[in-house]
């Protein structure tokens, strides 16, 4: 056992992780990043750390492009990090005060909140994206900078670490900025594992 | 109206391909395909594809990560292409015969058989890749090998288009043999398209 595990507190519980699910949720949007994060946590659990797919019941959803998608359980009270990913579905979330209300208490008790695609729209109407610099999908950053002016919007970025908020460019940018979270969560060598076992070398035929 | 759409026969329903569900599917080996496949057939109707989650018996699975999957139908008797993904839970597969039945009918009758990671052991066992170019996922070769003597292992490819029959590698492989799926089926400037709207450019962190 190395020196670094030594000094683990010994009751300390797994990290805990939430991929948020809701009405109209693209599906590669959530599936992604659960791909990438629960293969690193499920292969890794010396890491100590655990992800849940999750909806603000607890009940299946449908995804934007007619997928089912059903998660383990209601959003829980606390975690260490969200994933807010896009979708058509983000419209009524902007409108969903108690769930606004539940993202600028997570970002204020410690939570490290993370968006892909339009999910950052959420962000921004919560208000966690003030003065920030963030990225969404391509076709929505006029959206993103009415939702919130101060946002300092990155065009070109596949994702965007600002500290205590994390956001992604569209759909399938939410797979890099979960690898990113794996490297920054728990180093380089985990990620570049977790990469090798989701065979990510990719090769868009276009 | 173009000259090619006025020469469609206007009563052919639309084509349809099936992504095949099972316990113990890899998640992102059938999400993957399905955001690309669905982004393309339901944002483009014009190109008169359709695509749907299957399952042997219509019932949900629990992936190989533990997420939720619902298919949208039972295995129809007839789809014009299948999408067979890998997974921990393709061992049983393997030595299930009435699937594997099916698996030779699709082929025999002129259905696309594609897949995804260890899908191929699938289409090995079923015989549908004796003497054939292959790939699956990287650590895999071997049982590849041993289900499918005469198969002729693509270590190095990304994916493997031998015309009736398509094999990927692992995992994220999936997406990229999708957007060619929809290049061979639709034309590339309609790839483009839907590697735009999934926002497929790639950025891997390490």
């Amino acid at each position: 056992m190395s020196d670094h595990l030594e000094t683990l507190p010994r009751d300390q519980p797994a990290k805990q992780i939430g991929i948020l699910l809701f009405e109209g949720v693209e599906e590669l949007d959530a599936m992604g990043p659960w791909e990438v994060l629960s293969h690193w946590t499920q292969e890794y659990p010396e890491d100590e750390w655990q992800v849940a797919l999750v909806s603000l019941d607890g009940r299946p959803v449908a995804g934007a492009k007619g997928a089912i998608l059903t998660p383990h359980e209601a959003l829980p009270r606390v975690l260490d990090a969200i994933v807010v990913p896009g979708g058509a579905g983000t419209r009524p979330l902007m409108r969903d005060e108690p769930l606004l209300a539940r993202l600028r208490e997570f970002h204020a008790t410690g939570t490290l909140v993370t968006s892909v695609c339009t999910g950052a729209l959420v962000l921004a109407v919560a208000g966690l994206l003030q003065g920030r610099p963030a990225t969404t999908y391509h076709a929505c950053f006029d959206e993103l900078i009415a939702a919130e002016p101060t946002v300092l919007p990155r065009r070109d970025a596949r994702w965007v670490d600002d500290g205590d908020i994390v956001t992604s460019a569209g759909v399938s940018a939410g797979i890099d900025m979960s690898l990113h979270l794996v490297r920054r969560l728990a180093g380089e060598s985990r990620a570049v594992q977790v990469k090798r076992g989701i065979e990510y070398d990719p090769e868009p035929p276009i």
